[in-house]
């Protein structure tokens, strides 16, 4: 079975990873390093490993122990994998970084985001794990790119649960604050609004686009609503047809039903997007729950690698978190 | 002092209202009329009540004791005012609504949002409250009917508490649905709408509207992120010079400065609005916090009694909830 | 395979059993009979069974299709089994009941807490789940009732997640009851409290209980803290030697290190029980947290139908909603 | 008018009593040093505080502008007040220390528990304000001191709000911790046991206590559940009178009818507590519920400056947070 450490282990995103790789059928935990909680229990810091009988590793463990074709899932803090990254593909290992240091042009990985490159990362060694902002973001607009109708205005209004803010302390992540409190942040600009232009660019949508984050009182998940503003009026069921094209055979993406609304507690702790879409005059309204560690960070992480090892891209996540439906697991995964 | 009966008294509205009452320094809390807890103890049932020594009457309570010149407060599910609203009027009493019976021409009573009709409230004898929705939607956009610029399209994503549902039990609103999710809701078209879209007119904007209102984990709060579309770019300074010409004198709105967010916890338990105005390309962003059971409902039922009482319009308002700057209670309110 | 059916399908219980049962590799789902929602798509009504393309069956439906040997969960309020249970075991089914109306003498079924009786419902058709707060309470006690020390008192102090009250709508359920509010309630009596005592009695501890159960603001999850004073101090090794005992084999309990926490986000989703046990002169402080909904309900019927299944008893509970160490599914569940 | 200091103006506890001072009455809010936020807006920081037109002071500030007779707030962490509090004492301030670092013998300042010590605490120059732990305890306890019953033990399960923990960034702290889970902590012995217990000592109650604190997923708000056990089973109403008595003309505590329970939401941002005491056999279950931020630090500090300087106890308090019965404040405080 490939090894896959975990690099940066002790933040949400990667403990996320770690839960679901423990599980995987197909892999084998490798080393979990964190530069900050090395020789401690992962069960005492994360509830969620608690049946998992490991400590985290020390600073180093990884680079000394890496084989050829082990695969490091790297959680690190955004910077961080700038060094090793380099290191673990030079020791011949597949590097997937949860980070942004290499989303953006020109120190591009390939971008982890399967519903658009599925063909690029099965063969790729180095995925740039995309963001949960702009995952959501275009899992809800790039559909649109298909389309006749000239975008003239893109509008995305995030509403992210608090451990997009990571698990390092600040005072704007307290429960205190956070609690009984929805606000809007980076009034200014925020980092993810690149990643997101550059992609939605590549896929040929140039307009402009005003993106709105908020933090609301929740540990995990995430809805974008997107309004896309078009030049003239489009016919309502092209574009459901466009959304339905373009997902056809993702196994993780849910079109909902006309009047159905995306929820976040139905895709918690899954690899799930849920996606609504419909038209009001010239604006086209798409929104996309994902749970912003699962499909924003752990899960999609699990599916790339899942892609890049040539296994079957549902293996190790259709029955972590939440039951699908009912087939027995081993008829699914392979 | 003038007495102030609250009908309906047992919602989450009506309960607020008559803690801001029972702190009124010119009014005297009268009755507390109740279908379904006549009898029962008002702080049993609502914890922010229990030091308010009084039980709910039974109906019909305030009909057989009503005078001319009492105050009625009505605080009862959507269509129930149809019928006793003007039974109270008859009777000689000034009546305040906050169900949406009498919001909508043709059957319109003067409309209860004092930054726009103060004039008008001053000497009403019947008000309609706006819901909280259209108040937090109306205060975001409403400066913009000054300017020159036309407006081609408004979207407003509004995120709310759920004590907008009110307090009849539903499955929707129990704490196992809506602690851990977030999501939009009737995508199909909401009742508010034709309110909001009544007042933009009255104030000259007629673009097309699509508002889509979402559910929080917040027991109180609305935040409303208005974007409005111009044909052309407006200048940011000349927006912002809007907003603080439309909002001058009104004591209760909190224009924020440049990057500063709304929020929701700021406004809670008060009559305040916050709102933070900024112009990105062609798009205006507005977004305005109020707490929905305060301004959005209770707290402005208070500031419109004042203004038709021809009370100071902050009395019973500044000092409730949150401490506001320090001047001593009387110097302030007589 | 076996067919299972779920009746009263709508509730919190039942609802998170069918999740587990649609996963189970050794088990059909079969009905899914609701009162008040067939016809209606499960995965509208409950977020968690999004993935689930059932809707739930009509009134009658699992009475008409029964066949011999079919295992029945049932899930609908107490005192809605005492017709129904019958009816379902005279047609040759198993039956597993979550409601309280056969957990007490003389009306028995056999009591489906594993720990304690592992051998009687192995042979069992007729199980009845036990409740929440008995489960916790009795995992934290159970284990003293081998020692030497008399026991002169115990008191247990239960803080539950608002799902034990039930999806059926009640002001006391609503989100903006619960959150922001702790308080204890059923000061006078509480009905689990007869249970428990009967459960106690049969393993021979007599003492008076006194039983005080609170609502805290979680969906799922409940922690029991036990304090039982003894009439000598015992010793606090042989203390945790009589838990020890008490659980070896038991693959769902897990004792904790001394100064570890039991914690309610550590087994929610799970059938998972932690316990910690620690001692203070007279007194044996014991700490259990579990999930309401899963070991406290769905997932301990799940695993009583594995056991009166000849199932091995993890089947379907080691991989679902929390991942465990990490061995492929196939090599645990046989 | 007096001048009000506050000293370590930048914690949950200081920011509150930030908020009552500055609508106080009878006070004038003076500088608000902070070492960590000098020179911020308070509003920026503290959305309570928005209204409050003041920044944070820098260190120093206070003593170098500190008159005799000024009141001095000190809410630093625990420790910072030893180098501080004798030095604006020697200036000629009163001083009220919301740390722990004056409560215990031999180095103790008046103890500032207003139901036991009012008079001690009218003279006072020098108050310690009590934990918020020791405060609902004591509460919930103290009126069993005047009982003939000897107790044999104190059993205390106590659930309390997060910002107990204070503002300065912890993993534990965070949202993501604490939404979703319940846990004890301080299994191993608790910094506020010694002060519980001198505290029950200095009122004759010598039996051994065993504490077990919890956070809930709470901002604010502490239940302190105690179990006092007797050597006999003590009369119901004899218990009940002796709490009567025992509060007898202290306007903040609320003795609740039997079968009401105490509710953390119904003191919330209030100087209140709800007690309900019951007899069960031998054991007396004492429940109290506070506001940590305001009973159980901010709010008992303004009543300890009220006491001091023979203002009327209420003063400031009664109108903030949560409205009273009704009377107008100018009747009430002056």
């Amino acid at each position: 079975m490939t090894r896959v450490h975990v690099w940066g282990a002790s933040g949400y995103g990667a403990s996320e990873a770690i839960a679901f790789l423990a599980a995987h059928p197909l892999v084998e935990l490798g080393l979990l390093e964190s530069a900050s909680l090395g020789g401690e229990p992962a069960g005492l810091h994360f509830p969620r490993l608690r049946t998992l009988d490991r400590s985290f590793d020390f600073p180093g463990a990884i680079l000394s122990a890496i084989e050829a074709d082990d695969v490091v899932i790297m959680g690190g803090a955004h910077g961080s994998a700038k060094e090793f990254a380099p290191k673990f593909l030079e020791a011949g290992a597949r590097v997937i970084d949860l980070s942004d240091d290499f989303r953006l042009a020109p120190t591009r990985a390939v971008y982890g985001l399967p519903e658009r490159y599925k063909a690029q990362i099965a063969g790729a060694r180095f995925v740039a794990n995309p963001g949960c902002y702009p995952t959501a973001t275009l899992l809800a607009v790039l559909p649109l790119a298909q389309g006749d109708n000239e975008i003239a205005q893109i509008i995305v209004d995030a509403k992210s649960g608090i451990t997009g803010a990571g698990r390092t302390p600040s005072v704007r992540a307290l429960y205190a604050e956070v609690a009984g409190d929805v606000h809007a942040y980076g009034l200014e600009g925020h980092r993810h609004e690149a990643e997101i232009a550059q992609e939605l660019r590549a896929a040929g949508i140039d307009a402009p686009l005003v993106f709105t984050p908020h933090v609301v009182p929740l540990a995990r998940g995430m809805l974008a609503d997107a309004y896309v503003m078009m030049r003239s009026a489009p016919d309502a069921s092209a574009v459901r047809a466009a959304y339905a094209r373009f997902y056809a055979g993702n196994s993780f993406v849910r079109l909902l039903d006309e009047g159905v609304s995306p929820s976040v507690a139905a895709v918690a702790y899954t690899n799930d997007a849920e996606i609504a879409v419909s038209v009001h005059g010239n604006v086209v309204r798409s929104i996309c729950a994902i749970d912003n560690l699962g499909k924003g960070a752990a899960t999609q992480a699990v599916m790339n690698m899942n892609l890049m090892l040539g296994f079957p891209e549902e293996c190790g996540l259709d029955k972590l978190g939440r039951p699908s439906t009912g087939a027995p697991y081993g008829a699914r995964s392979g």
